[in-house]
């Protein structure tokens, strides 16, 4: 299938990916749009004009401040919206719309926070990040706890500082125990790190009580986006024991504006790692549940080039989507339409497909050399990171764009 | 002061309380509400006669789902509105209002959830609870751990299930690892148990990056309510290394309806404890923020009678709630209106003062034995828990009314 739309080579918006996402231009209102290529498609321009009218979706649906209502009408009616905007943007049908009332070019909108986010829970689900962290933080003989291999370990994570591409950070200030040191004292974190994730959303609500089977995961799953868990590791260290991180965490997380479609990834699945021990029945699986996805960071130091510190791929991950979902509600916990649950930590083996500074620079024993001649052991201030992400087959290209963000100075 | 409704003798919802919810009569639409004795004020129905003329507040903002819009407008306005009802409430005031008009019967209504919460934080500050945690679960000799006296430890927890009281709660499933086994299983949770808590509503948002300081912190709480913090003690420790409470936590907490302002209990303001160490500069504060709030658990059995098991106070709390939202946001985390952040369990030093059962049947090792001659180390199917809350001083009474549900057993 190919679009009239003219397409950059290479782009992550093919007509095959058709991401959604919250625009505006201008003082403009918030709406709805679909990525193509360097376009955004108005999909309330298309409302206008009658596409949907068999989709019994109101075009005010598609001036909104977040996707989540329109994520709330269910697959059936958010699938045929991306399909009818599919079949309008392709070859065959180049003479139906206007393109000057239908496409705004991405370089001059806004993007928002795609949808409200009412819980976020982060997991630990990467063998080789657990293992890292272990080896760095506790034993390097022990390294992974004991629960791990039968469960996605998780938390609770902070929802309000969930921020969107292109929204700076500011570096948090904490309470840190310094080394030697008998006291802790109070200063701005001087271990900034990023951690190279993968967010999923919600896209049905369940009941509280209820819980969801790895079987039916994906009816709740809307899409996924790239997730910058941004950490203060001065400040999670002293404070995590025993309930875990906290403020070395809410100061911030990012995440990329357009929400790629479970249906547009279906192509690039695979079979996930072996899992051994066997686990326990509520977390069997059948069928492929990992994802081919191509990651990648880069640091862009103030007045530098970007650096690629890291390429990695989703397809590592120990525990995938569908067991993360059916263990988060195992207990009856009930999940909400907009809720995000992140990966954590997207770390392959190689040295060079760490997902976080920690690892990359092995708790700072290791420091990377830009190509500006400066070192790196964590984030600096005025430091931008970029994470990408995309999965090619067979010619097809669906990605995800970027999330970035620059790191500020602390506030006085 | 005195009201012309006929309130009851030791109610908690004297004139000099007058607390927010959000209450419906049969399929009406949900309304605020402010309680007076054992009956609801219907706002917009004094809305509707013009009392509120001067305050530049709508009367469609008192048919409303949440209480979160409200809080919003500030509370000049809030105050404002409580103050013009007890005005009117007042025996002075005795023939200006419709009794029939604006006050519905408790007993006619149903209570709701008085706010859209989006993050839920849980603190751990009563030293008491901490100890005995800590003696129970890890080692006697050093049952608080380094941190505990340098800041006030919390997490970030589950906002969807937070339920109202009268809600009913299921026993969650989980995975547990029992004693003496080599692997973990998964079956309903044994060791279901309560945590008597409060909760503050946040009334003010805090823009990311900004701190607030101590002095500054009432300025963004609206109000307080009793809070049961539900945990599934057997889950939770299999779970909790290294990333704190998850699911042994987020299958449900109560809440009570009724959110007592901090201007109602202004006058139970008490000195907390001592603190030693002195905590650091950003932790430091003047004045009484502590506040003397007696507490009380009962247990109903299935066709039983309440044993109350536990009477404690939330002036023993060691960390106050300025200290919690200035810790909270030292990093720049943002608070938004209608965020929850409650107490942590709040255990007094006697022993029938804790605020949980893992305390008051010391993990097990002491089973409470109920009227019924029924034991219990944890809570059983079919058993009521309630928390009750009130503030009395110089005859003038202050209270939360309570928060109560029914733990089912297990969906299958």
């Amino acid at each position: 299938m190919t679009s009239w739309v003219d397409i950059p080579k290479d782009s992550d918006f093919s007509i095959y990916n058709l991401p959604f996402g919250i625009f505006s231009v201008g003082n403009g209102n918030k709406k709805m749009g679909i990525a193509i290529g360097d376009q955004i498609v108005d999909v309330y321009a298309i409302a206008e004009q009658g596409y949907f009218k068999e989709l019994t979706v109101d075009k005010g649906a598609f001036v909104t401040d977040y996707l989540n209502d329109f994520i709330d009408l269910g697959k059936p009616v958010t699938n045929a919206v991306r399909l009818k905007v599919q079949d309008l943007l392709s070859d065959k049908n180049h003479s139906l719309l206007d393109q000057t009332k239908v496409l705004v070019p991405q370089s001059e909108a806004q993007m928002h926070l795609p949808v409200l986010i009412g819980d976020y829970t982060d997991f630990y689900s990467s063998i080789e990040h657990a293992t890292n962290v272990g080896k760095i933080f506790r034993d390097p003989e022990n390294a992974l706890l004991p629960n791990w291999k039968h469960l996605p370990v998780g938390y609770h994570g902070r929802s309000s500082s969930i921020l969107v591409s292109g929204q700076n950070v500011y570096r948090p200030k904490g309470q840190v125990m310094l080394p030697e040191a008998k006291d802790p004292v109070f200063q701005p974190s001087s271990k900034v790190d990023f951690e190279l994730e993968m967010g999923f959303i919600i896209g049905k609500n369940s009941r509280i009580g209820e819980s969801i089977k790895t079987s039916h995961a994906e009816d709740y799953i809307f899409g996924k986006v790239l997730f910058n868990d941004w950490s203060a590791r001065d400040i999670q260290k002293w404070e995590y024991v025993p309930l875990g991180p906290f403020l070395g965490k809410s100061f911030a997380s990012s995440m990329s504006p357009w929400i790629v479609t479970l249906e547009a990834l279906e192509p690039f699945k695979v079979q996930g790692p072996e899992q051994n021990p066997e686990v326990l029945p509520y977390l069997t699986y059948s069928g492929q549940k990992n994802y081919d996805i191509h990651l990648e960071v880069g640091i862009t130091p103030k007045n530098g080039e970007e650096n690629i510190v890291s390429k990695s791929n989703f397809k590592y991950m120990y525990w995938n989507v569908a067991q993360q979902l059916a263990h988060h509600t195992s207990n009856g916990c009930n999940m909400k339409v907009g809720d995000v649950l992140a990966s954590g930590t997207v770390s392959g083996k190689e040295e060079n497909s760490y997902g976080s500074m920690l690892e990359l620079a092995w708790g700072g024993k290791k420091p990377i050399t830009l190509s500006n001649g400066e070192k790196r052991k964590f984030i600096e201030d005025f430091d931008s990171v970029t994470m990408r992400g995309y999965c090619e087959k067979d010619s097809i290209r669906v990605g995800f764009g970027e999330v970035t963000a620059q790191v500020l100075p602390a506030i006085n």
